[in-house]
């Protein structure tokens, strides 16, 4: 059966995070390792009663197919959004509802991408991205990002090179990082990019979740015509309903709708009308907002623990937003190792390794601190504090 | 920008059906052109009740991330089913839930399909088939079906010739034409492809639409090695949830749960868990009941004024089950030009071009009798009668 499936399929490697989310099922494990929203602040009420009414209003309409593009109301409230928020005119023409952002990867692999493309990934990089674009086999070009953002020569000299389709980001507080890229850096990517072929895709799951700092320019903003925008309400309201959206001009927009069409003809229609009754009959700021207040006090309580039980020798990023960060162990030494110690004392994270476009073994982790209260992100500390002084 | 394109999406012509069904939004006209389950049937009060009560129940948890492979629950519904109806012992293991059943074509098209590979389709075929398959580039062998199945000689004759790693069937109530194959066609198919390395698609979202006759063997039960099912609850309960799944063996299970995790990481979990809630508190085959009950006494309608309403020389199908039947005018008529007159007479149909991978014009069509009640039908098939005289 193996030489009977597809090149793409067979290249793909076990999920290592699967992998390690099975060692961190042990409920005596404190895990930094997840990437989940915090379950506590789901609006639960507040849907229940959204999915309630909109049974009460709209009957069977809710219940039957819809169209590829997604629900006029919703695409309308993003639109009205973005105005609001960024001061960025999107006509809801531009704006398709997809099955989670995650399908936007995908549905963007599928529109662009023939074998061997070339495509630049930030590195580290999201993993669900090396994924969904692994499967239209590109040739990657993995560019580093740090504090501040995008190293603009190494992208200099990819541009310089060869002829990238697309530049993927995810421009505040990055998965896995937590680093958020500089109005100058944005300008300076944008730049290089403005008037060649090269899309840039601004993933944006987290750029709500900010608990201090200045919000910072869109790339639609600054080089529209080469930008392509995914959001999510995964972060926001609650990831189960699979909702999310992508912003691209109608060119575009004409074939993303086909491949839409083709992978699953229209996000699930009753979730959109649900989530959109949610958003007009409450207040998305003010929920935002509760929760950044606990998951900015989790990320402090994290550093300030960091601070206080990791060696000095040991770098950590200190996200202004988003659910997590990274750490940088000494040169040489290895986040697997470390995770082998790190079970050992019961407590988890996630290696660098799957955020690397070759996969190879790093000095990184990532840890979440969206998930866990601040007594147990201490005590998670302090144990992973004695497993990096083990190995030193 | 139209160079910056895949070659996969640039290949893929305009919906032909989309272009069709803005024609009939004008009120006074009567279209069979659709392909919708009527709405009147969908269990919007109990729907609406399980929604309330699965937030009642199970609060946040409903809201968050969940597995890839389904919600256990709706796999283990869907298992059960399987062993009451059709004697099948499907562990809950082999099954995933897909975001409709769409999405199986898409996860299948990129788990098994290189460019150039060899893959077999029914023609007329399901248009949305050919459009998710065309996305990996296949060769396509249409192999002709008509009432009572496949023809198995056309079928010998490719596989005498090629190495297709596919073969996708609708074997009840096709889309289309709404041919069931027989009892004896299944066996005839499964011998030819026993042994190989061709996998049947068994794409049924149909199957439980049956009005009249005996259910049919699955090729699960004649073939299983070679054998994938894909089934829906579209046509059953709601097709806005965008709920379906699919039965595979473990070894290509794997493979799939790849593809799905980067296709959207899982489908929606909220609408997983509605749908089990409601399938749990309700009696399925009671609501199915009413719905075949209506559905065929419109496709009796449907027959009835055709034989009062068309030339004798026009010849038509006469389906057991499902929502469509299928009109063969007389060779050398076109059915697209039948279109343009029948849209004057205000009575629409689709055409059959798009159900051929050539998408040649044809002397077929497709009519809807699930979404019209029986004087519509009528009246309906009155006007499509006097277009087709017309032509003669």
């Amino acid at each position: 059966m193996e030489n009977a499936f597809s090149d793409r399929i067979n290249d793909v490697p076990k999920s290592f995070i699967r992998e390690i989310l099975k060692v961190t099922i042990d409920a005596s494990i404190i895990s930094f390792a997840g990437g989940l929203p915090n379950r506590k602040f789901f609006p639960v009420k507040a849907l229940q009663k959204a999915a309630f009414d909109v049974f009460e209003e709209a009957g069977n309409e809710i219940l039957q197919y819809s169209n590829s593009e997604g629900y006029l109301g919703l695409r309308q409230f993003i639109s009205d959004r973005y105005r609001q928020r960024d001061g960025l005119d999107i006509p809801v023409e531009d704006i398709l509802i997809t099955t989670g952002s995650q399908q936007g990867l995908d549905l963007l692999g599928k529109t662009f991408l023939n074998e061997g493309d070339d495509l630049i990934i930030e590195e580290p990089g999201y993993l669900g991205a090396i994924q969904a674009f692994a499967m239209y086999r590109p040739r990657f070009h993995p560019v580093a990002v740090s504090e501040g953002g995008m190293d603009t020569s190494q992208l200099s000299q990819v541009l310089g090179e060869r002829q990238p389709k697309l530049l993927y980001t995810v421009t505040n507080f990055q998965n896995p990082s937590g680093i958020s890229y500089s109005d100058a850096n944005r300008r300076a990517v944008a730049d290089q990019i403005r008037g060649s072929s090269c899309l840039i895709i601004q993933d944006d799951p987290y750029g709500d979740l900010r608990f201090s700092g200045e919000r910072k320019v869109s790339f639609k903003r600054i080089v529209p015509e080469n930008t392509v925008l995914l959001g999510s309400f995964s972060k926001t309201v609650a990831p189960a309903l699979r909702l999310g959206w992508m912003v691209a001009p109608p060119p575009i927009m004409d074939k993303l709708v086909i491949a839409k069409q083709a992978a699953d003809l229209h996000s699930d229609y009753l979730a959109q009308r649900i989530l959109h009754r949610y958003l007009c009959d409450n207040d998305i700021d003010a929920h935002i907002a509760t929760i950044i207040a606990q998951y900015g006090k989790q990320k402090e309580a994290m550093i300030s623990a960091i601070k206080d039980y990791f060696p000095a020798a040991v770098q950590f990023t200190n996200p202004e937003g988003g659910m997590f960060l990274w750490i940088t162990l000494p040169e040489g030494m290895s986040s697997m190792t470390l995770f082998e110690a790190a079970i050992k004392k019961k407590v988890a994270f996630v290696p660098g390794t799957p955020f690397y476009v070759d996969r190879k073994d790093s000095n990184t982790l990532r840890l979440n601190f969206s998930c866990s209260d601040e007594p147990t992100i201490v005590e998670g500390i302090r144990r992973l504090g004695a497993s990096i002084k083990e190995l030193f």
